[in-house]
């Protein structure tokens, strides 16, 4: 059985300890997060402290992108795997540490909303191979797709993860508020919203796309941008339709001679 | 048993052909299109030109619309509700007919994709009372969705459908054509694709948002931003970080003050 301590308790913290938990095949010693109280819970230590942290097979660290490598220094010398979750983050962060890796689902976490990890891809890479060999048997528990991926290609497949996650919701976002502004009821796109994502499991986002800008309809983006008030909206809504163009003007305009 | 010409056998055109003609209570009379050639189907004539188009309860325009105005024009007077199906074109361009009214399925077609209309919002408008009522009829026997909407908020409905369709579908197709160009898989997206539009079922787009833009984490943004080379997609990375970060400014910075 592989034993684990997980430092963090955000979004991703949360959701592997819930996960490893339900698995027989992996042992949760300790919860570490700065603002936990310290308590136990089935077993588990949930501590708020460094100062007593097990030896397990994998120490994971899931914390912000950003403070993983002060936190990997602030870590003692261990036997364990020490391991980030984090997609833009190097294994190179951890060269302080006998034993490495990566651990990085390739997923969206939010703390209110179940997860199946059996679907989720997991991205992982080893500082040696034997790391690897853990970090496989340990992916294999959760997930049915667990791939080998460098830190190069990671930081990559992480911008591609922002494009489709991030900026999506993002527009999500701006659409919800333009629909409140307006008095419309933002449920009305949701359909939409559903069938966009799953089009494109039958066919190319190249294939799925429609819309005024494929068209070079300038009346109906003229009419858009008339309703856009705001400077940045407006100027993503102008950005977006020079892009989309960009990988249509020759199949527009050959059409047209 | 309502009855329907239908102009136009382009992605709402032809759905809307296989929808109704499923139906029990509505009956296709014609379907025309410039690029038909001239049969008959099941009983439905299928023709190119515009000489015999048989009266019936309703006559709809699905062409592009940038186009519907002018082809309204080319029409002959008729007994028939006329109606265009276009998210952006107003009822006013269907002024020269007596009975006129707006059918606008609120979702993306394409050919090869199957619909389910039964949970695709409808949104109607009438010229009169007497047209409103039979394109609720119409509505119903294919969603149990329908909405009346005016020209005014139909054009702010669409505009809000181009952000999360037409433009999360271009997010995709650059994400599609970076991880090809990288020699990685694209499919390890779709989990995350799916989860992302799924999310905003249960919770909103502000709660579900993640990632460097609304954490401020300058480090990730600057290495995703470097592996950007092409002008318009480093812009749209940057322009999306500020919308981001408008959004969720007085979180980020009241938390640090």
């Amino acid at each position: 059985m592989l034993s684990v301590v997980i430092f963090g308790y955000g979004n991703v913290g949360f959701h592997l300890y819930k996960a490893f938990q339900k698995s027989k095949d992996v042992q949760v010693l300790q919860v570490y997060s700065p603002s936990l109280k310290e308590h136990f819970k089935k077993g588990i230590h949930f501590t708020n402290t460094l100062n007593h942290i097990p030896e397990a097979s994998l120490w994971i660290i899931a914390l912000p992108d950003d403070v993983i490598a002060s936190f990997s220094g602030k870590l003692p010398k261990t036997e364990a795997i020490v391991v980030h979750t984090a997609g833009s983050v190097s294994i190179q962060v951890l060269s302080n540490h006998k034993n490495k890796g990566v651990f990085y689902p390739l997923q969206s976490f939010s703390k209110n909303k179940k997860v199946d990890f059996k679907k989720i891809p997991i991205c992982i890479e080893g500082g040696a191979k034997k790391d690897l060999k853990v970090l496989t048997s340990l992916s294999k528990v959760l997930s049915k797709n667990v791939v080998v991926i460098s830190s190069e290609e990671r930081l990559k497949i992480h911008l591609a993860a922002v494009w489709v996650n991030n900026f999506s919701n993002h527009l999500y976002h701006l659409a919800n508020d333009f629909m409140d502004e307006n008095a419309l009821d933002f449920n009305l796109l949701l359909p939409l919203i559903k069938e966009t994502s799953r089009k494109i499991e039958i066919m190319s986002p190249r294939t799925a796309q429609t819309g005024p800008a494929k068209r070079f309809d300038e009346k109906t983006l003229q009419l858009h941008t008339k309703l856009l008030t705001h400077t940045t909206h407006k100027e993503l809504y102008e950005l977006f339709t020079i892009s989309i163009q960009e990988k249509f003007k020759t199949e527009h305009f050959g059409k047209k001679l």
